[in-house]
């Protein structure tokens, strides 16, 4: 079992919000992450997780601080997991940039020198940490998974692969179509290299197309936001949906920006929707 | 009019969250601070107001991105008013602990050199940022205050001194007894010099014993607060308003600590409290 070290525990809402280190085989690096685990935990050993993913410059922490989730995960009973955005360490590629290397992993697995010896946020938050809460959180298989920006790209190009993973996937103003837009390309030249057909794997809008969506999909997105177009942010996806007849519900928020402040405002209604795809009875909220 | 510089206005539960800059006479430097907005503000010009004081080592912008406070004050229809804890700027004096000078104010007007020139925050809390706020906001004459720690002592000192300008007080982890403790007694005698005499106008349990309490009380306390025994937090107080047949209400938390995961569990409570205070109807929530 690998071994975890429980850097602090909080008690928050009637449960704990504990962040952990552990030593990553897949990343080859030293990895933080944040639990929250509501009151029902204390008898419950069979509770669904949400998975959160972050985005650009974020550790776990941004999310755990706030995004006032943990109140919500404690009224529904949902035990959260908060992962880091890349590697992380003093052996670890990194780049002047904060769109590139540590805090920039964009949840692929790199495959371009120097990256590829620690940059495999795909497997990392697929496989490994997925395992590592198996094996230390009693839990259920009902497993959802939610993130803001590069977060949100994550959780959409991993639900998509991965549909059945999920109860059901979320995400606040996502990077839904990295190969077309400055971060995206910045990103994905860096760690896949130049062959743009193996940067489809990591691309919403080609997921989409080539695979579908089964598995229900819950977007918000701030039309204050300044990536909205830049950085082709959510409509893009919405657009295919609509052309492929999928059903997915999409909120565009007016005045609404990219911050915390925006996800903070919709949170409650992400983890609402998460709960409902598990199965759990909210009826008397 | 004193003038006011918007350096950030950001949509939150349906309101907004801004952040203003100014030039204090007051404290002779330039200040910062937030307001939350609540949505039934583009409609009612006559909202009350809830003033939040933060900690040692804050900005308004603890309070602001982690107590998740915005979303009590949409749903009762309250402005926050969150201002800095020191004055600020290159010019200001300052100190290498944490617990003296900058982020660490103490919510006293200083008499001693080098700290007089700047370190005047009981009036600028007092006079005049509720001018400002005056003078730019139109809100009700309701004002109630809350704060964490050395913000909880500001709080209590303020109201205990103005228990006509406040519908309510309350306060997360309060220093209570600076005089007794080694914070306290750090920042009273390097602003106020050794007579402690001067001392008992920023003491909560000396202005308590002095004038008692006219006006609703809540403090929340947490049992596994690092600092609940070495920095006189809560107990001597409460001790004192049972001595004094003074009804305030004091929650101990089991297993909370001193941090925003504490506040933020608890603050949907403080401000209920003060909206029932101020009194608004809440009696459909």
């Amino acid at each position: 079992m690998a071994a975890l070290t429980t850097l602090s525990a909080n008690r928050m809402f009637g449960g704990w919000h504990k962040k952990y280190q552990h030593s990553s085989a897949t990343l080859n690096c030293e990895m933080q992450f944040s639990v929250y685990f509501p009151p029902q935990y204390q008898t419950d050993k069979d509770l669904p997780v949400l998975y959160w993913l972050s985005g650009l410059t974020c550790t776990d922490d941004n999310f755990s601080h706030k995004a006032g989730a943990q109140q919500y995960a404690a009224r529904w009973g949902i035990i959260l997991v908060i992962p880091d955005t890349s590697p992380r360490g003093d052996g670890v590629a990194d780049d002047d940039g904060y769109d590139l290397g540590k805090g920039a992993g964009f949840y692929v697995n790199a495959t371009q020198s120097p990256w590829s010896a620690h940059y495999q946020m795909y497997d990392y938050v697929v496989s490994e940490l997925p395992e590592i809460i198996t094996q230390h959180i009693s839990a259920s298989s009902k497993i959802s998974i939610s993130g803001h920006s590069m977060g949100g790209h994550g959780a959409l190009t991993i639900a998509l692969r991965n549909p059945q993973r999920f109860c059901s996937v979320s995400a606040f103003a996502p990077i839904v179509n990295p190969m077309a837009c400055d971060w995206g390309k910045k990103a994905l030249s860096a760690y896949l290299g130049d062959d743009q057909q193996s940067w489809r794997l990591y691309d919403s809008c080609a997921l989409l197309e080539a695979h579908g969506l089964s598995l229900p999909c819950l977007i918000d997105q701030g039309l204050a936001d300044d990536f909205l177009t830049s950085q082709q942010l959510t409509r893009p996806f919405d657009d295919l949906c609509k052309k492929m007849s999928l059903d997915i519900q999409v909120n565009y928020r007016a005045d609404y920006d990219h911050s915390y402040f925006f996800i903070a405002s919709f949170i409650e209604a992400h983890v609402r929707f998460h709960a409902k795809a598990m199965g759990i009875n909210i009826t008397h909220d």
